[in-house]
């Protein structure tokens, strides 16, 4: 067992994009602020040096794609919960707020295509160019998001 | 609109630990590979930086957490599902192995207990020491792992 440090790393860890969001969402005001609520299809762009771990992402399965929100405010920690000013507010992490410490996305989708680096979802929420940084199968279908 | 660089940014993004994992589990070997599989209960401490984040969490709510797995390789694009030799091999991202290019955990806990900067959760695979990255509820309760 390695040491380990008492307190979080002053200085963290590098998230590397393995993939970049195609989309027609182009800004934030105009984002669905979930997938289920009128998102668009789009592509994703994976970078080729992860191609090896695409390989067996098949249509028609579902999958929790996770993206870096890189136009999020980092050093939020309380928020009117979707955005609503009459909405009392709350701590971040009771909420899907894109504006937090990590501003990790959380977006569950159905692969509808995979065209080599390219693979196509639903009802994704995210933006044009939003950076992805994993992508992992569903353990139950039907019981995750 | 800002303009998006065409491909994954090559120097990425930094995550910064938010809490740590406090757990009886201290190494890969002996830690289960889902949390339903005989986890233990753990604790989170939070770093003082993110407190406000955390002001409502309450006992008894599922959130999902988000872990930074710094024990994982980062280079591993193609695994034995669950470790198992005798399993065909297959891409990172179509299962849930630890070792994948940016190695996040994602894991559905009920919190037991919140003591200030201190929250207890149930089941939990991940080991002592684990850097926490992020704490999201869950949308439909009992649909998300």
């Amino acid at each position: 067992m390695t040491a380990v440090p008492a307190g979080p790393a002053s200085d963290g860890y590098r998230v590397r994009p393995v993939a970049r969001v195609e989309s027609t969402l182009v800004d934030r005001a105009s984002a669905p602020r979930q997938g289920d609520e009128g998102a668009p299809d789009a592509w994703l762009v994976f970078d080729d040096s992860v191609a090896d771990g695409l390989r067996d992402l098949r249509a028609g399965s579902d999958v929790l794609l996770l993206t870096w929100l890189d136009r999020a405010s980092r050093d939020v920690l309380i928020v009117h919960p979707r955005g609503d000013p009459t909405r009392a507010p709350e701590g971040v992490f009771t909420t899907r707020s894109p504006d937090r410490p990590n501003p990790i996305g959380l977006h569950r989708v159905t692969v509808l295509a995979v065209d080599g680096l390219r693979v196509k979802v639903s009802d994704l929420e995210a933006i044009d160019g939003t950076p992805v940084i994993d992508v992992k199968p569903v353990l139950d279908p039907g019981t995750e998001r």
